[in-house]
């Protein structure tokens, strides 16, 4: 049943008043007359003639409209038969047209006072310096540097990493064992993906830990194995006998700054951890995720210095800078190296590595790092001060170093629960230890407290609020 | 066997002569001193009191050193029995120290004439006003942005490119549909994850095809069907029957300008292929990979607009800019989307995501294409005339559009292979049609030639050379 071209208005369906070229209007008009219904299926187009007189335009325009839309299946033209509107094709269900509506969901909330684990200092990100990086690195690119980088990097750039980290974290590797990447998550999916290809089945992480690295192996293929942690670090006693019951040969650990109990794991385990996994013939992955920022002393060298053979490290700037700059990198043993590098599409983009490179030469990456640490120092011994006063009967654990400290609250406070959710009701956001349990206590005053995040102007509210909580009963 | 503390040259040993604090230089000289081995393992280090007054420095120096080398495991102190080096840990076989050094590869050499197919201009990426773009992104910024943005991207950039694609590629789709990659290698890379995780196990492939998205599905665990390619795009009734004897429900194509034989996919089978799709309960990847690039009219519409619910549309800007911008984007059905953004630490970075919103909204990327395909298309009318000039015998075939074109050499020419290998020992890159069929025709004289990347300068003598090595015979 086709509709009467001669019914149809197409001076005021085509609304020819819009600005732009002549063939764009009445293209963009009848697409949308056909879109609208309008213009239903089915229905025959005047010969390009006839319409040109209607419209009063040249037939050349209506042609090249309607070749327009029949190239692009909006119309149909058959020999003979002139041009009429193609047949409309019903909205496929399950993701049909119709789902497609709806807004883009707005960045989430983040509390008035933060003081949520994990959250670098996003006031403080070094926009002036990275605006000139990013300006050097491209005054300065080869044309060829604007083509695919290899997928362990630019060269440039592995050289950059390798040379700092040798200076910052006394990593005992040349440019080619380093591996640029997107950060942590980026590298930890190469790496469990790799594990996975080499038959490992099992991954041994540290517990209580930072659940990430542990999620991003496990949707690798790979069964997280828990090993406890003391105030000496993970307890290797335990992690071999874990691994000997599961067969796990790799490990993820955060020697530096455990995440959250924030102790530094012991001379004596560093030594036992890689003898196990020598033994094992296994590999340590070494999460070296805050290791720039300790206020007592220099950060302790980097675990891969010990034996780079069985030490392959993950560094990033997402707690150094943001994780908005999305770059990060690998220190890899040979072996390890090809499969952690399979595709190139998993580089970062090379002008992110470009001005990486150019903050690290340059300088600009080392006096943020310094002026970071001063900040976070002062505000980690306010932080401490505030507590110790407000919160009298809490005790606070962890060295003074990275971004976050455990808080046990007294036994006259409520669980730990109880007070995340009373905080949250007063905008201060804190996390409960339990979290990154791999079996959570049945009772628990224990809270692992970031001052990443957390305004200086609001740390003597942030913590008057959090004592309230810790005060309030039910 | 103990090597006797009292034998050694402290003081020379440690060449406290550097720059730096005391503290640093000391415990930078024995740790080497201990990695070279002048130290050997097991070494009594003198009590804190002699070592200082050997080094005629105070105590607190030595202790401070001692502790931190006792932190790293360098050393090992035991109580009542002194200080000592560690045992050294002999490097672990595969994967050993001894592996890890060795220069890092430069980035791979260009041809002097590079005519390859699928490279952009690097001359003309917009250096510029990318530093502008990321100087005002960085400027504009909010705090919170520089937090871990949600996986589908930052809701401004995916606004951004909802608005682009709406007026550039007439895609019928909100901010909602928008997914910001990191271009199309990662994008497809999720689509392959998101099919087998839905349960596909094949993907109908053009044939001849750029191999990479292939690639990449085939190592997400789907088996690539080839499906033949004619001068109308893709044969939708090949299509069908395979996708009936094969079992396959998915589809990549390049319906604006097929790669490589450069033409459109006709407007009768986008409609049969979207036909296919609904009656099959299957979904059309849209690879839009060049499609702003058309010389002769504007480009044909997304066929993503003919049926939203069926057609994942992929783009990026590695063509319209380069590849180390490192962003790109999908459209995608509501139904598929959240499978394809199952990890954010697949997004790029957000710095890279506002920077390319800039770029969008203040109208430099727009100014770009214009500028590009103006470039373009010129370079391709000289590249044309001088085919014929050069190459009387040759035909070229594909539409005026992209950044390359096909060309059947005459039948005296030697075979493609020969041409391309003499052309090599020239440094002229370019490519065999052959390297992108399924299965490879015997003989062949069919030339995929790339202009994106070829100097106008050296345009003359690129082609020049390449007619002396079709002329060439054996």
């Amino acid at each position: 049943m086709l509709a009467s071209q001669t019914n149809l208005a197409w001076h005021t369906l085509l609304d020819l008043e819009a600005d732009g070229p002549l063939v764009t209007r009445v293209e963009q008009g009848l697409r949308r007359a056909v879109r609208s219904g309008e213009v239903p299926e089915g229905t025959m187009l005047p010969p390009s003639r006839r319409m040109a007189e209607t419209l009063g335009v040249s037939r050349w325009v209506v042609t090249q409209v309607y070749e327009q839309l029949v190239a692009e299946g909006v119309l149909e033209a058959r020999v003979g038969a002139g041009t009429r509107v193609a047949r409309t094709r019903p909205p496929s269900s399950p993701g049909g047209e119709r789902e497609l509506a709806g807004p883009v969901p707005p960045l989430p909330r983040r509390p008035s006072y933060d003081l949520r684990p994990g959250v670098a200092d996003l006031r403080h990100v070094p926009r002036e310096a990275w605006t000139r990086a990013m300006r050097d690195a491209l005054a300065k690119a080869t044309n060829d540097d604007f083509a695919t980088a290899p997928a362990a990097g630019h060269p440039a750039t592995r050289t950059a990493v390798a040379d700092h980290l040798r200076e910052a974290r006394m990593v005992d590797a040349p440019a080619a064992a380093v591996v640029i990447t997107r950060g942590a998550t980026d590298a930890m999916g190469r790496v469990g993906a790799a594990l996975r290809a080499a038959g490992h089945t099992h991954l041994l992480v540290e517990d209580p830990c930072w659940p990430m690295l542990r999620d991003v192996a496990q949707r690798a293929g790979l069964t997280p194995v828990p090993v406890p942690v003391d105030d000496a670090g993970i307890d290797v006693g335990a992690l071999v006998r874990s691994a000997e019951a599961t067969g796990a040969r790799a490990a993820v650990v955060t020697p530096a700054h455990q995440f959250p109990l924030g102790v530094p794991l012991a001379g004596e385990r560093r030594e036992a951890l890689l003898a196990w996994a020598r033994e094992a013939d296994g590999i340590v992955i070494e999460d070296d995720y805050d290791a720039e920022f300790r206020y007592d002393r220099r950060p302790v060298a980097a675990l891969q210095r010990l034996d780079p053979g069985r030490v392959l490290l993950l560094g990033s700037t997402s707690k150094t800078m943001s994780p908005a700059f999305g770059i990060g990198w690998m220190v890899a043993p040979a072996s390890w190296r090809e499969s952690l590098t399979a595709s190139a599409g998993e580089a970062p983009s090379v002008l992110a590595q470009l001005a990486m490179t150019e903050m690290l030469t340059s300088g600009a990456y080392d006096r943020h790092l310094r002026a970071a640490r001063l900040r976070y120092r002062r505000r980690h011994d306010t932080v401490v001060a505030a507590i110790e006063t407000c919160l009298p009967t809490a005790t606070m654990s962890g060295l003074a170093a990275g971004l976050h400290l455990v808080l046990e609250l007294g036994p006259e406070s409520p669980d730990a629960a109880d007070v995340v959710r009373a905080a949250a009701e007063l905008d201060v956001g804190i996390t409960d230890m339990r979290r990154y349990e791999a079996a959570p206590s049945a009772s628990s005053r224990r809270l692992v407290l970031g001052y990443g995040n957390l305004a200086d102007g609001r740390l003597p509210d942030a913590v008057a609020l959090l004592a309230a909580c810790a005060r309030a009963r039910g």
